[in-house]
């Protein structure tokens, strides 16, 4: 299995889909094709929160706000996962946690024991992800994770660019945290644990000194109005129900979000 | 085979792929995943009128304009095919196709015989869909439609939301209908069948109460303008020439749609 | 492995997707669903570009702004490839690519021994591409390309619409071309090979007579700001950095390009 996540668009992701076929017989399933251009951390945590959902496979990851010659490619073994993308970081916050997964140790964040980054040297072409990491990709899925240090091409480092999504501040009724992603809907998702609204639905809250109800679904509040709720993937997020929460609450991906809840 | 048919956008439905495949390994099928959000009624006239076209199979439906811990989970059979859900209506219409096409008996409405309905109880997670639904759907996949009744958490029920489509009134030159949903181009696809239409292009009809000329293709009237068709599906649809019909018509999903035809 | 391409947009193609796999067991690669509608030579461009990625396949395109039951069916063998789709040139630069590719023959434009077209004869329905391109689709897959003239309504034919996409005029330091597609993110991308560009970075063109900076990549412009860089693909694109090029330039697909290059 080969997963695909890129910010390309349309249609040039099926460029990759025929140059990993051409070399393998692998299932292929699409992440997200329309993640927001070059946003490293957003990517990163897109990938950090749904990897973990699949069973072990190989992760081609494209997004780079750099693609140029001088960028490095590089192949990340977590687990029994590989990740192959740019060397811009965002393959390691996913790579943390499908390590952590596979060994069951969530606590320790580093996990150096699981994770390996190989440079990836095969040239560059035109269209750098068609020509070199879906090959890579598609080698990597045909040799197998234990075979990795083989590869043509491939090679140990320990010099990558690293990359963490910061956790929050929690102290007391105040969370400190930021916006890490937004989604197609525009709903603003920070890195604070959902947690922290239990029990707070109905009541109001103050996000960066501005009131807001706490909801736990859109249409606890009237069309066009903000909520803040917990999401899906176990974060509060910043919403307007049938609008755009980052809009609304002027909140872009990395924006500081302060947190005043009720005591 | 599953299909997927969310209202999710991008990038939440990798999660359910991992989900399903760390448990079997279906070939996987989108459906779509921009459906109008929460719309249940348009979800459930797309899905009448697709899923009829595929082979036996499992199609997982995620949505539901009121997640929350109190909306239950059902699975419906469908002669050979399996609908996971919401139990908010949106899988007895498409249910009901795929029944009918199993026996071949278009006539009955109700197909009391071949559709079954389960109440799923697995508990829930804090992403309902990749908890829940997906690996209903994987294990209902795994053990096939026959067994069914015997899968873990599942339990019969003659209790469940129920959900028509309307049918038109058609009235010697008057059809009264509705829009049934809103396709991604603005076309407003309405449930009066395109057979109404026939020997009428180049003539003109009145939409609620107001002229617009009837064709068979878009481009039968000038960029911009109003056109009366029928579209691919066997239905009246409203549109303009490279616009939005459902703005030029001023009709949203729901909205009561009248036509007079010339005598 | 069947790949598809069409500019549907959503849920449309599934109904494709079913029709096939009641048929046939064959890989399925979304190639496209959002091309702009009916843009005939956009939609060869981007096959042309894109399908000399794959295997050996069909490919089923259904782009057409005509749509009609007096449109003819074609289906073209190209080397080991086969497209599938209407008589309006749409496959003939793909399918040119695809039989070069095979026979390694770059300088032949007209591959005449290699391409062979059929006209299918096989009725129609209400959705033409679900009942009519889908089913062919799926029977060339099953019987395999050396099968064709066999197959049930495929008769050879050498009256087809053909379609080329133009090549630049090249003089000295003028290139004289057009913009061949407009992506999703508003380049507009010409026909113009990105070679002119060697060694510009950094400097000016003139763009039909507006100076505009030539860069490798968005960023080596401010936001906002327009750029002249060459694309993955291998052309000169006209773009805005994180804006519409198209726009920015007032170019739309088709639009006649000059380019004036530093001497």
């Amino acid at each position: 299995m080969i997963t695909l996540t890129t910010d390309f668009g349309s249609p040039y992701p099926a460029a990759l889909k025929g140059a990993i076929l051409r070399r393998c017989d692998a299932r292929l399933v699409d992440v997200a094709h329309d993640l927001p251009r070059g946003d490293v951390r957003a990517a990163a945590f897109w990938l950090r929160e749904l990897l973990p959902a699949f069973p072990p496979a190989v992760h081609l990851v494209a997004v780079d706000p750099e693609v140029s010659p001088d960028r490095r490619t590089v192949a990340v073994r977590a687990g029994d996962h590989v990740l192959v993308g740019p060397d811009d970081g965002v393959l390691l916050p996913p790579a943390r946690a499908l390590a952590h997964e596979e060994t069951g140790d969530a606590a320790d964040e580093d996990g150096p024991d699981t994770l390996a980054v190989f440079e990836v040297d095969r040239g560059t072409g035109p269209f750098h992800a068609r020509d070199v990491l879906a090959p890579v990709a598609a080698d990597v899925h045909e040799a197998g994770v234990a075979a990795l240090s083989s590869l043509h091409g491939l090679a140990a480092t320990d010099e990558f660019v690293d990359l963490s999504i910061p956790d929050p501040d929690i102290d007391g009724r105040t969370a400190v945290g930021e916006v890490v992603a937004v989604d197609g809907f525009g709903n603003a998702i920070t890195n604070v644990p959902a947690s922290v609204l239990d029990g707070l639905a109905g009541e109001s809250v103050l996000v960066n000194g501005r009131s807001a109800p706490v909801g736990r679904r859109f249409a606890d509040v009237d069309a066009g109005e903000r909520v803040v709720r917990g999401d899906d993937l176990g974060y509060v997020e910043l919403c307007v129900n049938g609008g755009r929460g980052d809009e609304a609450f002027d909140a872009s991906s990395g924006d500081r979000i302060r947190l005043a809840l009720p005591t």
